[in-house]
């Protein structure tokens, strides 16, 4: 087992959704086992379903020694292709497994340094009585961490969310100058970890045109912009608050590394629309590496090998690229 | 004078803007003077500047029979490349002579069917004492009309916004289903007048995930849904509340003919990104045709030859097939 290379936990997400068939179909390729080692926490079952759908001769083995190695938390159970309680209790497992492994002595040889998680079911997460909004909260509440952010990678853009799910009506009240500050600092740390050392932060405004002067709104000024001075005491490159409208097309044309939204859909419509569907989430903030692809299950699609690994692949890259680093 | 040619008045904007730059330069494409007539609205001065500065012979003057002819209802000054109190009334003057001439009688020799509008400084119309959140409004004052709409056409995307110049934190209290609805409405027509008969539209929901199931905002099945259904009703084909992030990508690959976004920031984030600034804005509702580039002064270039005519040629040519079919 050469010692040097960085160890990812890969969990399978619903194991009736896409998942089995992208995660197949990314660590088929060779060169992914060159830099880093592969614990698959999920299903034989699908798996082995996804790759002979595809043509793939299954790499993965149950070995403590394998370069893609498959460890079944759960006991297998014929998948359906939509939500169900014991498809979001699997899925959820998969999730605490790769967590148990993430927090160990990094001695351990269990220690995985990231885990890049497979697309789950919300609504079999409730099925089976787990209620978390998704992945990022149950990261951030078994690590005890409170101060995380929503990282999004889009082929020319980069973004974070200083606030997500919640309605938009509450946006305005939500939003702090400390949230602000904090998710500048994140967006600051994760583009350290891309190999970004000074990004170029640009931060949006939350009312059109940035509010014009208090003219239509008075959080940019009373709010963002104190938070985007104190990032400046910290010798943090971070300039705004600027309007939404136009500052997603200056950091896609390279004037910005990183673009600082104030809500869910005011980061995700650019980064989706820029993305056609690759983009990668990246939890900020966790003492562990956690990346993801953007989409969901897929269960409309699931299991006739029809899926793009594309974004479980540059999930798996990202993972590997921040793990080197750490 | 070909009497079946439309006749459209084109607004000078700011004198000291590029708006005169790319007026010479859209207007300088000699297939326009085949489709329509044109009468400007602004000064001489700086047209003959900007023609000089690309190398274009002046192809406008007063004669009332010019296929291109000039009005100047103020008298000429050096235009400055800034916000000045004597551009702000001349380009406000510019426009309420466009609106006088879009309200005569169709046979009135002076009668235009549409008005394309150059760009303003919003902060110089203030400093000469009219306030005007913009174009829009002013012709929608003048024409006495409440039910008006923004609609945006970038390639590949159309968008009408269902509330635009308030406060994020007002958007969720303004909201009506009437106000959706008329929207809805408002977007048809202008995909009829683009020649688009059976529009296939879709509406965006307030929140992310469009509220998921009430879990992330009520606004969504309470008050957009409903509209969406009295659409129905009214035998548009009109879907949705769908989530912000991701139909907008569905509408560029062809599902959808218009996405109707319920502020500001949600409908031209993807505007301005898709169009790189090549956008074009329409005024809906009026008894005339309104559209302007939707770039603004652009001052820091004024002067310097450097303006790209694209977004003017495309508001030029949206206003004459709108003014054809009408």
């Amino acid at each position: 087992m050469p010692p040097l290379l960085p160890h990812l936990a890969i969990t399978l997400g619903d194991p009736g959704g896409i998942g089995p068939e992208v995660i197949v179909k990314a660590l088929a390729h060779p060169s992914l086992c060159q830099r880093a080692r592969f614990t698959i926490i999920g299903l034989h079952t699908p798996l082995a379903s996804a790759a002979s759908a595809a043509g793939i001769s299954p790499f993965w083995s149950a070995a403590l020694d394998a370069p893609i190695r498959l460890v079944e938390p759960v006991t297998s159970f014929p998948p359906l292709p939509k939500s169900t309680t014991s498809g979001g209790d699997s899925s959820f497992q998969f999730c605490r497994e790769a967590i148990r492994r993430a927090k160990l002595d990094r001695t351990h040889p269990e220690f995985v340094h990231g885990v890049v998680t497979g697309p789950i079911s919300k609504e079999a997460w409730h099925m089976a009585g787990h209620r978390y909004p998704g992945h990022t909260e149950l990261f951030a509440e078994q690590f005890g961490i409170t101060d995380f952010g929503m990282f999004f990678a889009a082929p020319k853009l980069k973004v974070i969310l200083a606030t997500v799910h919640i309605p938009l009506a509450r946006v305005s009240t939500t939003l702090t100058s400390a949230r602000v500050l904090t998710t500048i600092r994140l967006g600051k740390r994760a583009c350290h970890d891309l190999g970004i050392a000074s990004p170029r932060i640009a931060v949006c405004g939350l009312n059109p045109h940035a509010g014009e002067n208090g003219l239509l709104g008075t959080e940019d000024d009373s709010i963002i912009a104190p938070a985007i001075r104190a990032a400046k005491q910290e010798s943090i490159s971070a300039s705004g608050p600027f309007p939404a409208d136009t500052i997603f097309l200056a950091a896609m044309n390279g004037k910005y590394d990183l673009v600082v939204a104030m809500y869910h859909d005011q980061g995700l419509i650019p980064v989706k629309l820029l993305s056609r569907d690759t983009a990668v989430n990246v939890t900020v903030g966790l003492p562990t590496i956690r990346t993801s692809p953007d989409h969901g299950t897929a269960f409309d699609i699931a299991g006739k090998n029809l899926a793009d690994p594309g974004s479980m692949l540059t999930a798996i890259e990202l993972a590997i690229t921040m793990a080197s680093r750490s």
